[in-house]
């Protein structure tokens, strides 16, 4: 009886929160306050999300032997908060057997002061943007924790995902050779805890969803997963904890991209539904996790002001309607660098655009610079054509009017490339291609059009000018993008085969596109690893975007 | 009798080779060829060096179906040619089993046409440069290959690094929980082939050698470790193949840096030793690593020419005679550009280390751009005081026109920053900062003394000049390193305890150092991860270089 008693009595708390990494203090903060929150709700369990004492991903801050007593520190003052009510927190803790790797990633179970349970990660994604098994010793044991008469099996992110789809055909759906639930299940669990620290990729909402889905059908008990939310550099987590009843039906779920604490009965969560079942177009989602990630780079780096080069192009425009969404239009300017190639319409629908956002904006030639550089390199260059050489050192003179207006006020440059052009090497390394942080570079043109389109939806922020001009980098008279590249309909299709579905340049012939096209990408793609390589951060939406999860030598031939 | 007969008469050949990733046909030829030598030769058995058929590391090339087809064509081609003799190559396989990573990191003793054995790699490293758990599965299963009557241990590298000292005391030991020899030796094995892909390390030559001692002198058997040589992107693989006879004697040691194919009797591996025990003075070697990363990266990278800024201060000096012995002088040219802040001293001391290495050089001024920009900015900046904005306005000038002179000439520019400026910061972002390639950036500022004085020791090759000069930027009047940053020999020594060792600052502070230094320069390391972000690839010769092996957060609070 005391079993059922509890199980109806019991509340639980979901704390989807945002958390910034090694910022104690700042993390710490929020977790006391979300606990605060939970007591006043009268519950009687919160869960946080994976590593939410350091943040996720802490890297090779986890090599730090004062780091990990730092993330000790505070999960034994968290746990002197946990007054009356328990808490699940992600930490580093220490591997103290003889062997394997320093660490484990820990769910600590938190009560009167004390831990009084822990469950370590056993399976560490060590693929694309991940890196857990440079860290964290796999564990190969299991067990429940027994919380009030429940039996909670608690497991960590990966850990459900034992069995899952991968982009690339060519990876196994079961990449580990240990299922955690197929050994928790044994003991008979009540309902699946999951901490997660897992980030947004707008082609993997489903498949997300479908993971927890198909643990509470296979098990026939509720799966609750927290994940964190907000921007971390480079990676967006979504948020959207989620909540899935005993017959697979999704409970609830939580905001994409925004902190929520919502407690409720464990007796709704195991039968209840009450999610609006809206299937969703990902362009409002990418929106609102550029936004995200855009303001977080700036937030946790302490830094208020931005810089965007305007060109009159529809990329550099989507950019600034980012980032005035993202840190206010007092906080974003805007400079206009325009040449003797430039056209007209360029310095008008850039300075139309940064009115009607109310950006402030300059306005400088770059002929001077541009002509003395000519001069100067007139001796160097002497018997030798115009090329390339020339429009590189335009942009690069852009660059360095807006690396100086930043280095002089403070501000961050915003890079404005786009995901095709980064493919290609369309674009200047120390150019176009510099800024603190790539806005758009995981966001091929096709969808930069969309995504503009979604800020038009209700009034003509970006003229309509902008958004329906040829592209062209106006480095030369006349210069359009498609002089050097297909269009981007097919050159965005190309990419995504090659890139996030990795399919041999073979397959994408046999399935249709024209081998002349696809071998000539898939060139200009390989070539230019090199400028990829010096690029800055890019903000990442998809299931592979340059950077960090996307590792090329730079010195192969193939 | 039988087993003895052939013990004695039994030849080995070691065939330690420069590869270059995803060559397929490349690698194939040059291993060809050492099997037509091992056969004139008389061997019975050609060792080669882990993935020694795609390129050691191939990284994500690893995740492409028709790449990982690639390697077993190649590999069934060697075997065909694998007549009356053995060989051992290392190439990536496909792992049949349902679960797990797609593949194994392979030893293959091929035969006659066909493979006729294959091991498995077990540990996996996955910290600082090293990626494995990435794409292999490790193997669980050991069995020892039984080659004309002797029992052959064939192991892949790491897999006899199960015991290892870290430079950071924070690691352990034992970081598998797994030691394969512990398996093989119960087959009782009459030695040990270990097939290898080791970068260099100045730090790890005596570590590396006593890894194979201690296994000899533990199972009383030979050790025949074979190494790649060469450099792959910023890796450099050393070569320095050992041999360590049944009485943990070094046997033989192959020449670093150079491919060597050598063969052996088993009977004189077994109990003789030839090494000259010559304790060896890091300076040259960590010298011969930077001219043959440099060399590679352009012979690979398919690229003959270089360019550089030579300022007339120490560091571009050192590139610069590195770059000429790697290349030739006919393949480096410099360039001078001197600025209204640059002293006499500058433009004679470069131009006379140009003239010296017979390099062609050409002289430009940046003033005319300089003021350009100034002009240009005056607006912008009105009522500011000059600041670091101009200082790094001149160094961006200066990249502009090294990368002209490279988009116009077809050459790589080689940066000249030194790794106690990669630390703290001291460097402009697509100024200083740009380059293809990073040639001295593991190389602490006293370090790079060291190595002028070691191109010194027979001649003046740098102008001693140079080398007195005090280390100044000549970005504004009178301008001074120390200015910014500590003496050299402090900074360098907080810099080591820092990365290579990763000891806190508490520690750096209670072992001597002084406290308000430390902090000062511990922030400056951790505010300019931002920069290093975007450097570009950096030779390795230390074991924790900036780049792949070191991943930090860029917008943490720690």
């Amino acid at each position: 009886m005391a079993l059922i008693f509890n199980m109806t009595l019991m509340k639980l708390t979901v704390a989807q929160l945002n958390y910034h990494i090694g910022n104690f203090s700042g993390n710490k903060d929020k977790i006391c306050k979300a606990i605060e929150k939970a007591k006043t709700a009268g519950s009687d369990l919160i869960v946080f999300s994976e590593l939410c004492i350091p943040g996720y991903p802490p890297l090779d801050l986890l090599d730090r032997i004062e780091f990990i007593e730092q993330c000790n520190k505070t999960v034994l003052e968290i746990a002197g908060e946990c007054t009356g009510i328990t808490a699940i927190v992600g930490s580093p803790t220490l591997n103290k057997r003889a062997e394997g790797k320093k660490l484990f990633n820990s769910a600590l179970v938190l009560s009167e002061g004390k831990i009084i349970f822990s469950a370590n990660k056993a399976l560490l994604p060590t693929y694309d943007i991940f890196d857990e098994y440079r860290y964290f010793e796999p564990e190969k044991q299991f067990s429940v924790f027994l919380f009030k008469g429940l039996k909670l099996a608690i497991t960590i992110c990966e850990d459900l995902w034992d069995e899952q789809p991968f982009d690339n055909e060519f990876e196994k759906t079961r990449l580990y050779t240990v299922s955690p639930m197929e050994e928790l299940i044994k003991q008979d669990p009540d309902i699946i805890i999951n901490i997660a620290a897992s980030p947004f990729s707008y082609t993997k909402i489903e498949a997300k969803e479908n993971i927890f889905i198909s643990k509470a059908t296979k098990y026939k008990i509720p799966v609750i997963s927290v994940n964190q939310t907000g921007g971390q550099t480079e990676l967006i987590f979504d948020g959207a904890s989620i909540l899935v009843n005993e017959k697979g039906k999704v409970f609830n779920q939580l905001p994409f991209f925004e902190e929520a604490i919502e407690t409720y009965s464990f007796e709704s969560i195991k039968s209840g539904s009450i999610k609006n079942e809206t299937k969703s177009d990902p362009v409002p989602l990418i929106h609102k996790a550029l936004v995200t990630g855009l303001g977080d780079y700036f937030t946790k780096s302490g830094i208020k002001n931005s810089i965007i080069g305007l060109s009159g192009g529809i990329d550099s425009a989507l950019c600034l309607c980012l980032a005035v969404d993202a840190l206010g239009n007092d906080n974003v300017r805007a400079l206009l660098m325009p040449s003797r190639y430039s056209s007209d319409h360029s310095v008008k629908d850039a300075v139309a655009l940064a009115v009607s956002l109310g950006v402030r904006y300059d306005i400088i030639n770059i002929e001077k610079p541009f002509k003395a550089f000519e001069e100067d390199l007139s001796t160097v260059f002497r018997g030798k054509e115009r090329d390339v050489t020339e429009e590189n050192i335009q942009a690069r003179i852009r660059a360095i009017l807006l690396m100086a207006i930043s280095n002089k006020y403070g501000c961050i440059v915003l890079n404005t490339s786009n995901k095709s052009e980064a493919a290609v090497g369309y674009g200047t390394l120390y150019g176009d291609m510099a800024g603190g942080l790539s806005v758009i570079g995981d966001v091929y043109k096709t969808d930069v059009y969309r995504l503009a389109a979604y800020i038009n939806r209700d009034s003509e922020i970006i003229p309509e000018n902008i958004i329906k001009k040829l592209p062209s980098a106006e480095l030369r008279p006349d210069q359009f993008d498609t002089d050097s590249l297909p269009d981007y309909n097919l050159l965005d299709s190309i990419l995504y085969q090659y890139i996030e579905l990795q399919k041999p340049a073979s397959r994408i012939i046999m399935e249709g596109s024209d081998k002349d096209t696809v071998l000539k990408v898939i060139r200009m793609i390989d070539f230019n690893e090199y400028k990829r390589y010096q690029a800055p951060p890019v903000l990442r939406i998809s299931s592979k975007a340059f950077g960090a999860g996307r590792r090329m030598p730079l010195v192969a031939r193939y």
